[in-house]
Order: C-alpha cells, then structure tokens, then sequence
C-alpha cells in the first residue's frame, strides 16, 4: 500500500510542464454578468486543459484592476487585500500569507518546513507543485497511491508518517481526479497523528464543491491545530493569470513561513482580489454554471458508457480504457487542447469545464475522435 | 578596514523595512506624456521615501495592461516578455530568469548559491534584500565598510574572499548613496579574484547613470564571466507595484537559480514590460525629467553648505550633521515623507527625486524644518 520513494527525477515534469507547456492561445472568453471586448483567437480553438475559468474577470474586477493604475508605480498599495481576505473567512490578518498564486504559498510551505530534508507524505497523482518544490531542500516524498474509487487513502497516509515526517499534504478536492476527502475522514485523521504535525490542505478548488460530506478545513485552524490551508483566486475569482493566493494557519506557523516568502504581489492583483471577494454573486454564477455544464458533459459521457470519476470541482477525469496520448493528439489537430498525463493514471483524460459553447465542441471531436456513440456503448 | 560580522540579527530590518513600512498615501501623479485620471490624496503630501518614479506608467503602458485583462484567467500569457527582455539586451532567452521585481531575482540568487550555507561579501548601507533572505539558508554577511567618498571599497571586497564566499554583491549605482563602481574598478575585481567567484552586480538604478565611467555589466555576461545582473522594471518604467524583473546571467548560473524561482509573474506586469521596452522615448523623458530636477535640489542644497553626495540615480543623500530621525519626524509633521535610516549613515537623509512641484514643497520644508538658509551657510 505505501510506496515510499523520493520525487526528485520528477523536478521538471509535473507541475512544471502544467504550468510551462501551454502557451499562447486564447480560449473563448464569455463574460460573467458583463460584457467586455473579447480578444482574437483561431475560430473554434477550445482550451479546456488547465482548469482555467473560462469567463474571466467581471467588469467590477476590471474597473478595480484599472483604478489600480494609479498606485502602480508605488511599492505598497492595496494592502487592504489583507483585510479583506481575513474578514472573509472570520481570522485576523495574521492569520493570512498572501502569495503569487497558492504557488508561492506552497512553494513558502516546502522551503519553510523542510530544511534540511524531511519527507512529506502525499498522493498520487495529485497536485505536483508540493513536490516540485522538494529537491530543493533535498526532502523526499513519501507517496500513497489512490484507492480504488480515485481517493486519498488517509489510514495509510496516517500509517505512513515517520520521525523525519514535516507535513502531510491533501489536495480537496484532489487535482486531476476531482475527488473529496469527506470533513469526517479529516477529523479522523488530524485526532490520529501526532497533535505537532502539519497537515496542509490545498483548497484551491473548494468553491466548486457540492457534497455536503465535504467541508473547509479552516475550521481547525481556528481550534488551533497545525492545519494550513491554501486557496487562490485563480478558479471561481478568474484571475489566475494575476497569481493571487494565500495559505490560512495560526500565527505560529504563519510566523515560520514569512521569512520564505516573498511578500511582492502585484498592486493590480491586489486591487482584483478585494474586488472579487466583494462580489460574491459573480462567484455564486462562475458555480452555478460551471456545474450545470460539468453535470451535462459527464453524464452524456457516462451515457456513452465511458468510466466518468464523480467530480466536485471545475474539470473531470474520464476512463477511455487505453493510454491517452494518441487521443490527446487528435483532440490537438482538432484544436482541442484536454488535460495531460496525471502518471499512474494514463488511460484517464482530464477534462476542464468550459463554457457551454466550448463543450459542445469538445463533445463534438469527442465522437469524431472517438467513433460513434453505438460502438463505444457497447465497447467501453 | 574589513569588519566581518554575520548578519541575521538583522533579518526583520532593513530591507523589510524599506519595503513594508510606508503603507497606503499616494504622491502626486504628472504622467510622462499621457494625461490621465489623477488619484486623490491630501492636499501637499509628498511621498519622496522610496525611490519610486512618480510618473506612473504611461498612456502606451496602461493601454496594455488594460489589454491583458483578456488573459488574466489564465495562466499563461504575454510570455513575448521574455523575447522583448532579451532583444532588448541582445541576448538569448535563456540568459534570463524573470522575477517579481529585482526582490525575486535577488532571493532566488540566495536560496540557489547558499544552500548550507558559506557567506556573501557586500557593502553597508547598501541595498539590503539579499542579506535579509541570508538567514533562511544559515548564511553569512561579510560586510565592507564603504569608503571615505562612500563607495564600494574593490580591493578590501576582494581581500575579504575566502573559501566559503559563495558570491559578492555590487549594487550598481549604490541605493543609498547614489554613487557608482566604475567599469575599470569592476573589470579589475573580476580579473582579480578566483575566475569561478559569482559577483552579482544589481543595477536597478542604471537607467539614471551619466558618468561615462559608468557601464552596464551585461558585457561581462556575454563574455562568458560569473556574473549575474539583475534589473528591475520599477524604477525608469514606472511600475515598481507591478512586480517585474528579471536576472541575466549565462545559461549555467540561469540554470542553478530556475528551481528556486517561482516562475509566477502577473501576466499584466508581462504585458507593461513589454511595452514600457517598446518606448524608450518614455524612459528617456523620466531620465531628463529627473536628472534636472536632482540637479536642481542637489545644487541648491548644496548652495545651502550642506554635504550632498554626488549622485547617479533618481535619489541623493544629504548630510546634515546630526542624527536623522528628529528631522525626519519634523518633515513626516508636514506631510513630506522622506528616506529611513540606513546605518550606519545616521546622519544623512536620502531623498527621492520627485516631480518638480513636490521638491518645490520639499525645499520649503527643508528651509522650514533646518532654519533660516543665512545661519546653514554658515554652520553646516
């Protein structure tokens, strides 16, 4: 059950090719609750590979990022994000480390805690930039496989914690497989470790969750426990090109990070974010599409009698029962971009929610690549 | 000559300082060729602490910055900074590594030359980011006084290498003294210590420089030397809140640094550099502007017997004698925000250059605050 190997050799794959690989193009841009210039693009190019919000910054967002002009030649301006952040969830200031993306909050999390080596005790596959980050500090990863539903298996994530342990890391919802780890498993496994260690959990797809099993886990940094949460405004908020995020943990462990951290975020990201977190029904409308399109896709895939992973965040996995690569490849020459690989699972194809214009693309080259619905219900 | 001291008990200070403590007032705004939306502020405050170019961004900049609002929901964009950086130096892309301002190239050269540890060698004052992340890696400062004309004293930098020295720092012009190394004085440091020795030679304030002794120290990256350059956009472009800058080094020492960078820049910061390097008719504009007025000050400070340090930057440091901060309290009083302390120089101010009206309040301040010009003249 429990693998235990270094990540190392993975340095450059991973995290990086998501973040590296996939340049330039523009996916159709259809404004939440506000029209806006749209920008060139090939005629019926669809990106649905990063989990990126299709429908970008609302118009007050942007009025807010243009009033910024004003302080960008300044050092310090809109630090009111700070406020505005901590209101938000009911914590103080000091509670809050803002980060280029929760990137940089993760990346502060690895160079704090893992110097001079360590290990860290994680999933696969799951959000890499954890492990991207390791071989700095020449840490290891201590890697538990998936269960057989896709989940992180928390016993054996429990089981696995050892003297040179600093942190247990869970993605929730996991990226790329759209899973939870239930509220209930959570407590089970903060009262089973050992009360000093760390358990970062990465909520950067939190918005998007419908189970009522699921459940933030800023609650227990509020009860005081090494907990550490990360969130970004990158997905529900549509600013992930601003790189906008923060990790969430009581003041001792802020307190341990700060000196890793950069603390140089952009005046306009700043001025976004405080925006976004004033605007609440653009995010409530961002969720409200995003999984009434996502229910639609899934379940004509499911219909098609494909392998479809129950997914409560903004893109979802589905089995095609062979490797990916070559459907990948003709979903390209169609102008389609879908998700890359997520080793072990190479015969799943992650797939980012657009908008309902793009998905009827996507469905379209999907039988075209495919073949037709008749034959792969019954293959499947 | 050579005092040899770590540096950590200097951690929350300094640099930190510099960067944290002047929150939330805005100075006035005289766009440079471009009229446009003024911000508010009180009546006669003048921020004149930061070294900050008071123009703002220009009409071309903001123009595209309000473009790459259509790519701000994703994650890559406006990567054609990298081409226009390296175009504009006549470079290869992989000559530079991208940061959030110079402050990211600048911690990214510490987390990626002094893994366990060593030591850097410096000046004091100087600008102080790279001893403020020294502590995250156990590292140590080995600081050289300037000299009596408040330079970088070469020869004792160069006697002060030993076997732990990972690299030298130059910060070129100096923040704060505004003065410079000269070109020959950097070539003879660089045949004189060991060839494998990495001298990093931060010239943020290059721009301003008019002493033809003065050169950029790009060349000695083309000539394959160990020197990194870091450069930033936040001070000639204007748009230090935006967070851009990048390091040049030769691809190997590019290479070193690449996993300890965060790759996360803002894609409207990308999208300003680009065009800020487009114009350079605007940076020529800032560069006269603030030349002439710097003369203006320096001269009729210095009319008034006081010291002012020969400067090569868009900043001047002024002696007065006596320990700074009363009088620094005497011009926050009246709503003229002037430079902090930078020991051990507790007894010259350093001034940023502002637009000409605000050094026309800042002089009346000064003549306000330091008495009468006639008694000056006499006992300064």
């Amino acid at each position: 059950m429990n693998q235990n190997r270094g990540v190392s050799r993975r340095k450059f794959m991973g995290g990086v090719a998501t973040a590296l690989t996939y340049v330039g193009m523009k996916p159709a841009i259809e404004l939440v609750g506000a029209p806006a210039q749209r920008t060139a693009r090939p005629a019926g190019y669809v990106k649905i590979s990063n989990n990126e919000n299709p429908y970008g910054p609302s118009e007050g967002v942007r009025e807010a990022m243009t009033k910024a002009f004003e302080e960008s030649h300044m050092y310090i301006g809109s630090n009111g994000i700070m406020n505005a952040i901590a209101e938000h969830h009911g914590l103080e200031t000091n509670n809050i480390l803002l980060g280029a993306g929760s990137t940089e909050t993760l990346k502060t999390i690895d160079d704090a805690f893992l110097q001079g080596g360590g290990n860290i005790i994680g999933v696969e596959p799951t959000y890499e930039t954890t492990y991207r980050y390791l071989t700095n500090t020449h840490a290891e990863g201590n890697i538990i496989p998936l269960t057989s539903d896709y989940r992180h298996d928390l016993h054996a994530m429990a089981h696995a914690v050892n003297f040179d342990t600093r942190f247990i890391y869970i993605c929730n919802p996991n990226n790329p497989t759209g899973t939870i780890v239930s509220d209930a498993d959570i407590k089970e496994l903060l009262d089973s470790i050992p009360e000093n260690m760390i358990v970062v959990i990465d909520e950067a797809y939190h918005h998007f969750v419908e189970d009522p099993a699921y459940s933030s886990a800023i609650k227990y940094v509020k009860e005081g426990r090494n907990v550490i949460v990360t969130r970004t405004f990158s997905k529900v908020y549509g600013i992930a090109g601003l790189r906008l995020g923060y990790g969430i943990a009581k003041l001792e462990l802020i307190s341990r990070m700060r000196p890793f951290n950069l603390g140089s975020i952009n005046v306009i990201a700043k001025s976004a974010g405080v925006r976004a977190l004033a605007e609440p029904e653009t995010a409530a409308r961002v969720i409200q599409l995003n999984n009434s399109i996502k229910k639609r896709v899934m379940g004509q895939l499911g219909d098609l009698g494909y392998e479809v992973i129950p997914s409560e965040t903004n893109f979802f996995m589905v089995g095609i029962g062979r490797d990916i690569d070559p459907v990948r490849r003709a979903f390209r020459e169609r102008n389609v971009e879908i998700g890359r690989r997520f080793p072990p699972m190479t015969e799943h194809l992650r797939i980012s929610v657009g908008t309902e214009t793009e998905m009827d693309r996507f469905m379209e080259v999907w039988n075209e690549v495919m073949g037709p619905a008749d034959s792969q219900a019954d293959g499947a």
